[in-house]
């Protein structure tokens, strides 16, 4: 669980990775307020080991500003309310400034009446879902956020992709500083997995990929090429139909609902923009556990602990509750005040930096 | 998928199956309208080809009538209530009255305020999800409904069980009288499937089930006697932590949000009932899909046909929609007016008519 700093790895100090991020979105075409936003997202994912939504991806949401793809300077729009929901217009801002707006009202609406439930559309990619449920978590709330994404994950049966990762975060608030945390993507794995292998020359595992005939593959290559994940649960026998369903079922509360675009119609997100817009659908949702059986908290941190107590297979391996691992990489980012990242992610982020003309990401020196 | 009717199998007039259902819940101790809101929801079971959530289930519900277990006269309470929520009492009624009770405040509330969000404690078992999630799409909403379990499922990394199948369904009406129908327990498979394979004789799949050790296995008889299936993705690698998070999440909007009994805590379900009673939870959700962008059934059944029309790995395997398999037994259910039971069923149900001294059920006589 814990990064052993390699001779690979870099550390960055928090505030100097937020820094360069804010400086980079800032040349790049969005308001000051907008970056920051964007930052804090990028930041956290880092900080949680989930490097695929995190810096990596800073160089897509400059390019879809400088390209004209995002408007991240736009303001978001309530197109139509009820007590307890919301149908927003992003207006193609970036996905965590569309957010921070969605979720704001979600948690309004759940302190007024119970349950928030709001729908977006027009945006652009959000990020880490859990990101959104947590801020939920933060009031005292049940947060749950769903996205769609681009087409990557074959249902079962087919041989075309027609589903995006389309993840699926629940986040709430247990006693004792607890919570429970639950940020799933309901596909196996994702394409950052698959070419992580690739690069490191490993063999798949069962029910992650399909090569280009349709049938499974534990060929990095093949999978990587092809592009085709299989839904949580891989091939039907294995239970992939309740992936795909799920990942459905996403899709009907994001891109369905919201009137975005949808399924097969997603585009694909490429370093290079093409400039158009991604018109992405999200979905939030607050709770207010008050509004069921009092001592919510202490049940919930009971529910974690019992889990944490069981009877592991494998000694070496504790039983862990859903967002043990995040919280164990968060807190040993939190002690050293800084992120890791692979030295060719600083190389990376040198080149943007040169491009943009802001001033380069600086690793912390570390003492020979 | 069309079943065949084989020398083991018998038909059944729909119409008979519920008389005998509501006759033997009622001589068992439930008033007549308890004892139909379960015979439709049971009926409904093996009518969509989900036989064990079905008749199978019958003798259950009346061993659990009849120790003490189960109250099927009480009257379920709303304990606490919001704009858009309500915390139920089921009084330990029967899991259709609980739920039938608990769904309509759901629906009503999503009519007023476009959510109702609706947890209810004290409850029995409440047979398939997705009846419950149907019954608010019937009024042009999005029903949601999720139940916790028995435990019968091990976390990853646990070789103890600490969650049940604890399943998630999701219903939306279309446009063209479609529907978005997705039921899904949160393991694999459920005990039930490792019971029929044991009886045939047949290996079980990867990612089912664990043997005493904690380790795979993928002998039936090992894994029945185990009883300890592993969550949806199967093993840690393959994804298996998505299907515990899902499961755990399943917990948390119903046992814990509802002060029921939860994880470890919720007993058994034995065919014979010990007296006490199971308190069950549940969480119903309904949301108005009007509420967001005008249009949604149009987008919702054109999503449907996008899925149907993907380009299939094998030609005689055509790629279904959530629901479709549901959808085609129903209909061949409807065609003959008749549900189908394996002539197993048939006998012990003529031994619990006996038992009950009510009218057996009677198949349909088919021409030789």
């Amino acid at each position: 669980m814990f990064v052993i700093l390699s001779r690979n790895m870099a550390r960055v100090a928090i505030v100097e990775a937020c820094r360069f991020v804010v400086e980079c979105l800032h040349t790049a075409g969005a308001n000051r307020d907008s970056a920051e936003q964007q930052a804090r997202l990028l930041i956290q994912a880092d900080r949680l080991g989930h490097p695929g939504d995190g810096v990596n991806r800073l160089e897509y949401y400059v390019n879809d500003i400088i390209s004209g793809a995002c408007e991240p300077n736009n303001k978001p729009l309530i197109l139509k309310e009820t007590a307890s929901t919301a149908w927003v217009d992003a207006k193609n801002v970036l996905g965590a400034t569309a957010s921070n707006f969605a979720m704001d009202i979600a948690i309004a609406k759940a302190k007024a009446t119970g349950v928030g439930w709001v729908v977006v559309k027009g945006s652009n990619h959000n990020g880490m879902a859990g990101f959104w449920a947590q801020k939920a978590a933060e009031e005292g709330l049940i947060g749950l956020a769903f996205t769609n994404a681009q087409p990557v994950m074959a249902p079962t049966r087919s041989k075309q992709a027609a589903l995006g990762t389309n993840p699926i975060a629940m986040v709430a608030p247990a006693s004792c500083g607890e919570s429970f945390y639950l940020d799933m993507s309901t596909t196996a794995v994702d394409m950052g997995t698959i070419d992580m292998h690739r690069r490191n020359g490993e063999c798949l595992k069962h029910g992650w990929a399909q090569g280009p005939n349709g049938m499974e593959t534990l060929d990095p290559e093949k999978a990587y090429h092809t592009k085709r994940l299989y839904p949580l649960g891989g091939e039907e026998a294995t239970g992939g139909y309740k992936g795909y369903g799920l990942a459905a079922m996403v899709e009907v509360l994001c891109g369905v609902s919201a009137g975005s675009r949808y399924g097969c119609h997603l585009k694909e997100w490429k370093l290079e923009s093409d400039g158009t817009p991604h018109d992405i659908g999200h979905c939030f949702v607050a709770v207010n556990p008050n509004c069921f059986a009092p001592g919510f908290g202490d049940r919930l941190a009971d529910c974690i602990q019992q889990w944490r107590d069981l009877d592991p297979v494998d000694g070496n391996l504790p039983v862990l509750a859903p967002g043990d691992k995040e919280k164990i990489m968060a807190c040993q980012s939190d002690k050293s005040g800084t992120v890791y990242y692979v030295k060719q992610q600083i190389e990376s982020s040198n080149c943007l930096a040169k491009r943009l003309q802001v001033k380069p990401m600086e690793p912390v020196k570390e003492a020979c």
